[in-house]
């Protein structure tokens, strides 16, 4: 509970990290971690997430935070985020009728790996309702197709509404509207089954089997308003060859898009995820 | 010298393994290795490759090869090569500034990796020529550029008539025109800076550090009138981050180049690659 | 139901795979993949795998395997097993604690991943029972201890005898006697935590963190009376560093160790591992 | 020429990168990069590696130095060093009879890749002088055997002394006493032909053929008097099977062997490696 993370940017320029560390150091705070980076060597922009240990964390965090912003923040014009480290993320995964990704989650979830509350699955299939029974979360089928669109989203917005910190899409297979990311005011992290940017939109498998290429992957990305063009997060790869049918494709692929989903979902909710224009700094991932 | 390869491709239908290694047997050849694909359980199309050992093979691979053609092939409505696994083939390497390929190639000629003979070295500049003098082979100096393409194909072709079995474009960086690929009259493989399809074209670095992906790659591939859209042959990547800049990008990916054009090759001249539409059959590699 | 599956090894010499290939063909079955392999070129140990189609299949199979002793493998003195391809293997998996091995075996299973019958969970703990019961397979709980051992021993036998033909040890740390392995009659299968042969024995992401390794792994084996000696079917690494604990290592470790064992497990089912020496043999494997 | 390395360890307490980046700030340099790392929240020992830009860093590093001693090393108890990043270091590479470790460590040189003067090869064969010729480089053939070790080490050491900064044994297959180890007064990096602890000492690919691994590797690590057991800088593996032959093992390993000692000797001319114990804490390295 006395652990806490400072996550600032800004334009680079000299005597940052000199003033971060001098306040969290005269404000009775130990840094146990600090990762930086700037863009380029001449007008870059500035990234730096640091992790410290401050007894009392909890009663002062309020007046920590004002000091801050009123000592260094205002003086670098930088943004800033502080928190609890221990707060945990509210989650809510939205998923169509494979198992793989979302079971990952919440295994990972059970077994600690995953630090996050899994506040509901919203699905708009009734498939996976069972499988997903005895991790005891919520289940909320919402049919959802081309025709119903606006209606499904609508009722899916009124259950994340003030509940959730990140939604994640695991092989959520309708596309969400401008409007409802416009609305969910929340990061939405989404699994894509191929490499990108190759293969783009829908049945990557097929499209990898017809070019014939020797490897197939997955990417784990922020969601935009540009279909799987968003922030990259994380994305891994499987060797394949000439005797893998598509089917096969399919089956080995879920083990990439597991284990990338899951890796991107943990940096997300360890805040170590910062986005610059549409790329992302991953800080200090220790997990891939 | 006694070891020979037989390589055929038709409809598939029964009986063909027993065919063919019932006809090596009653030769006189005993069966090292036999590969085979079948690229549909029904109405696909066969693939096999299979390699012999037959004492005096010299003297009666015309004869074994007619041979085949009366007792087997016409039978099958088959396609087949039937050759001397010794006899080796000749290359042209085309290059243009960077040296990381076409010294792997010429290094692991040397070192007994890559059994071929390169007959010469082509390069539309002069900057390798003093590099390439140490292993002994010749090298042309061919300058090309957009105002002298016509010309400059007329005096490769010129060199490589007759004199060459395969060319390997180790970052030759002029396009070649459907002429040129009409008149060579042998395969050409090439080497692309990025994990095909993503990146076709110019500048792949420069567009994955725009595009923010965690993995780079390279592809080795036949040359067809399509850029970058041919046969892929072998691939392979290596996880970056944010903190790589483009010229870091540039430099890991030449490992990746050199690996994934050394293999492509090899397994070229081991006749393990079989073209089917616009993929490939890779058999039995070993050395990925 | 028409698929069978042919096993064969043999001192190599000539014609062994004409001999087979023409058997198959006249007894009217289609072959559908025939990998082999020659431990030498001269002396060598062959073996071969043979996947064929035959209509009725299960109605001859009986007298198949008559006519290939009698016609074949008495003529080459081998040994062979001739079996459908759709008979599903009996599985028994004994665990511990720890559930990620056990639980990938089971999803996969019900995912139709992995082609068995789980026939039965044993553990020496009764922790995982919830955990596997939404799985419906039954689950003993025989507490084992090194007190115990051959009361606990002689209990896990009287479950196994005549129900299963294959036992996984999914993380089952106590060890098994030579007197069970000589009498339980089916192939083992276990998972080690490290990449043999380092780190044989107990607490190998411990050993793995004081040696400073910057790669750890997993291997899964066939068991042998010799601790960690057994013939090794597959292993895989991840890359770590300093900054990981040994708690991490042992939570990376286990995405390797499940990953590692369901690969292992998957070719056993498909018949493709065969064992020569301490050695394995893997036929076509397309999953790694 | 205005870039500085500051590397610093001690006990971890608080403070520590709060002083040392107050104290550049104060100096007129600007932090670059910052990487540190505690190996253990409670007493445990804290490593810093801080690059930083100072303009006229060469006028005034003498006084640089004695100012932090003065002011910040004292107060932590601290050993560091400070240096310009771009003196570049003059290293020997002691090669045997293979040549792809040293012509890879030559080559990247020669590209850029690796910032060092590479001051002399010393061999106890002649046969690698002709392929070195080209680079430039000094050769010195120095016979060794078991009957002139001393002799042998004697001339090395005359050869060596004073003229480098690191030694790297690029397959150097010849033994070095503790006396000459003793002597020599600078780092050794050497690469052993296996994933340690796996097959230490010689022969590993023989070993790791006869023990049917699937995957074989590399491995950089300080030389130490104990054989094989120095601290491990970098390993890297790549996928085997049972068809590779030992001398395929050998090939492969090849591309293992050179990548991964060109990453280690990168690392450690970055000033990247830092010793704790018998383990390596690698700062920041991207080229992995």
């Amino acid at each position: 509970a006395d652990r806490g993370r400072l996550l600032i940017q800004c334009a680079d320029q000299p005597g940052i990290v000199s003033a971060i560390s001098s306040f969290l150091t005269e404000h009775g705070a130990n840094i146990l971690t600090l990762d930086q980076f700037s863009t380029a060597e001449e007008n870059g922009k500035f990234f730096q997430r640091t992790e410290f240990h401050l007894p009392g964390l909890p009663a002062v965090l309020g007046e920590l935070e004002r000091s801050f912003a009123a000592e260094v923040a205002e003086r670098f014009d930088m943004t800033f985020t502080l928190t609890e480290s221990t707060k945990v993320k509210r989650v809510a995964i939205m998923v169509s009728k494979t198992d793989h990704c979302v079971l990952d989650l919440l295994w990972r979830n059970r077994r600690g790996e995953l630090d996050m509350n899994v506040a509901m699955i919203v699905s708009n299939h009734a498939d996976l309702a069972e499988e997903i029974r005895p991790f005891g979360v919520p289940f909320f089928h919402v049919p959802a197709s081309r025709d119903n669109r606006a209606e499904a989203e609508a009722r899916i917005l009124d259950l994340l509404r003030g509940n959730v910190d990140l939604v994640v899409l695991a092989r959520y297979m309708q596309i969400l509207t401008p409007n409802f990311l416009a609305s969910v005011g929340v990061p939405l992290i989404n699994i894509h089954h191929s490499f990108l940017p190759a293969f783009i939109g829908a049945g990557p498998y097929q499209k990898a089997k017809e070019r014939g290429v020797k490897l197939i992957g997955a990417t784990a990305h922020y969601v935009t308003a540009d279909l799987d063009e968003g922030p990259i997060i994380e994305q891994d790869v499987v060797r394949v060859d000439h005797r893998h049918a598509t089917a096969d494709l399919v089956q080995l692929g879920a083990d990439v898009e597991r284990a990338v989903l899951s890796r991107a979902v943990r940096w997300h909710l360890e805040d170590r995820v910062a986005r610059h224009g549409n790329t992302t700094i991953v800080f200090g991932s220790i997990g891939s």
